[in-house]
């Protein structure tokens, strides 16, 4: 893990970082711009005074954002690694799995999955479809098995609280600003907070210091949120049922740009993220819970001072099946 | 049918009635400009010569475009139905029965929807919530079934072939123009061809006359495809499972409308259209069959000379439920 206990001594994510990941995104042919949409408010069923803008991370290539900081990781990682000659492993419950799946696919390499059981079988297969091996390994047992796996010198984990993966990520805050010169809120889901740091980083190192930056949390997840009280990541058991948001610790650098960068992060309960997929779903939009959160935010009424502001949701993703839909939505 | 009459022998529609239309939806509180997707031709898995614009209608007020056209329509209409002395009637399998139903509930008046018995229960459930009559009848006994209602002489027939629902459904074409100023390519699905007609002329009348406008319809149930053939409007016994776009007959107006200023009508298949809803779905958008036609046609190569051309392709409807697309996709 010798990337991340440098990481952990660097500096924080740069506005040259994120220029840099967006190019090598752009050149990449593996993840795109994707499109925002505007004047949606009174059709997504918010306040018409909300100018809203919605950011399609659910229509990049693999269903979410998350291949952006992957291929700008691997960018950075060893030449032996690009060669093939070494395995790489990766640890996810769906998202981050899928879009390493893919990329090791694209760039004819070797690599492995590690999931927590509680992750859907469908995802599963999903992943072993790009020729990709999955491991199911309990949650608490899943980073001693990862770490088992990086004993063997020629493997290599491509983990998330990375800041080559935040620079990726950060690219969506360049996107958003190029689409909405001045937005006054962004609101962003959090996982391990990643995609939040990174974009939030993007924003604020472009200038829009005014803009406000918020994360969205579930209430049975609120590691981010329990961190910024402690002012030192804390490990929460999470207690819900988008495990897309229920990340097993909360990672330094994370950690690190959302003090830097956020300005605050809110929680929403399950039960407003299943009404948000729902609503989104009846509006001609596929997205799945963890990626329904920072609109679940904003629906019920949790982000402040929005009447007559410019907007932006991030909908991160939209990984879901028809039956789960079914479940959902039915 | 005094309307139908009048219609059958009044001008072709023209600009001034669909930019008149375009107002009263503007200030009707009751549907919405949809907005447009840009640069996602490679998102979406087509050439990426093709610049590829999607008109959202499946994001519309009611799922679908049919509320422009029965908006408009209703302020056309008699006093007596406005102020509620009147029971409107409707026929459809559908989207149009489901927009009819959230009018009638809105402006507070009196309905019912005949709709055929290989509708879906879900559709007919949906319209009953909105406090509206739902007659189901099998296909062949549908139009006297109307007829006999009609007999009434407080009822009216808020029938499709009508030119102020043609004004009103041109209102799409408008904001496409106001969207995208000049497209080389429009397509849309073909049903009853009152959207395909109205967005025609709201293209060619508004001066765009080297816009190539493309009908698309189900191979299983080519009517205006076969009536352009034959010249006059012809009635085809559909074979397709796509009913939204399997009209019992080819209405007069939709066909005058159609020779005039559509450049061509294409076939797809059933499969092809099961494909670009799957496509769709796999990016983000819930469509239902009947609105991925258009969508269908440009995924299948149907539609000529498109490469580094600008096409605009409608997104008619996302009337479907998580079983149905269960069933499609699953």
């Amino acid at each position: 893990m010798e990337g991340k206990m440098t990481d952990l001594n660097g500096d924080l994510l740069t506005i040259e970082q994120i220029s840099g990941a967006r190019q090598v995104l752009q050149t990449s042919g593996l993840c795109f711009h994707t499109p925002v949409l505007h004047h949606v408010q009174t059709l997504c069923g918010l306040d018409s005074d909300i100018d809203l803008y919605l950011k399609l991370e659910n229509m990049q290539n693999t269903g979410s954002f998350k291949i952006r900081g992957l291929v700008n990781q691997m960018t950075h990682i060893s030449d032996s690694a690009v060669r093939g000659q070494t395995h790489l492993i990766s640890m996810s419950c769906g998202n981050f799995g899928k879009a390493f799946a893919y990329m090791v696919q694209q760039k004819g390499l070797k690599g492995t999955v590690f999931m927590p059981d509680t992750a859907s079988a469908s995802r599963a297969e999903l992943i072993k479809s790009y020729g990709v091996g999955v491991k199911m390994v309990p949650m608490a047992e899943l980073e001693p098995a990862v770490n088992k796996c990086l004993m063997d010198s020629n493997t290599m984990n491509l983990f998330h609280d990375n800041i080559d993966v935040m620079a990726g990520n950060g690219s969506v805050g360049l996107e958003i600003l190029e689409d909405v010169p001045d937005p006054d809120v962004v609101v962003v889901c959090c996982g391990g907070g990643g995609l939040l740091g990174g974009t939030a980083a993007a924003i604020k190192l472009s200038g829009r210091s005014n803009t406000r930056v918020y994360g969205v949390e579930p209430e049975g997840a609120p590691s981010m949120y329990e961190s910024r009280k402690a002012v030192k990541p804390v490990v929460v058991q999470g207690k819900t049922k988008v495990l897309g948001l229920a990340p097993p610790y909360t990672g330094y650098n994370a950690f690190r740009l959302n003090v830097e960068f956020v300005d605050d992060v809110v929680l929403v309960s399950d039960d407003e993220i299943v009404a948000a997929v729902k609503r989104l779903f009846s509006r001609g939009l596929v997205v799945e819970p963890a990626g329904a959160a920072a609109f679940a935010a904003v629906m019920s009424g949790k982000i402040p001072d929005v009447k007559g502001k410019k907007v932006v949701v991030v909908i991160t993703g939209g990984n879901v099946t028809t039956q789960e839909l079914n479940k959902i939505c039915g």
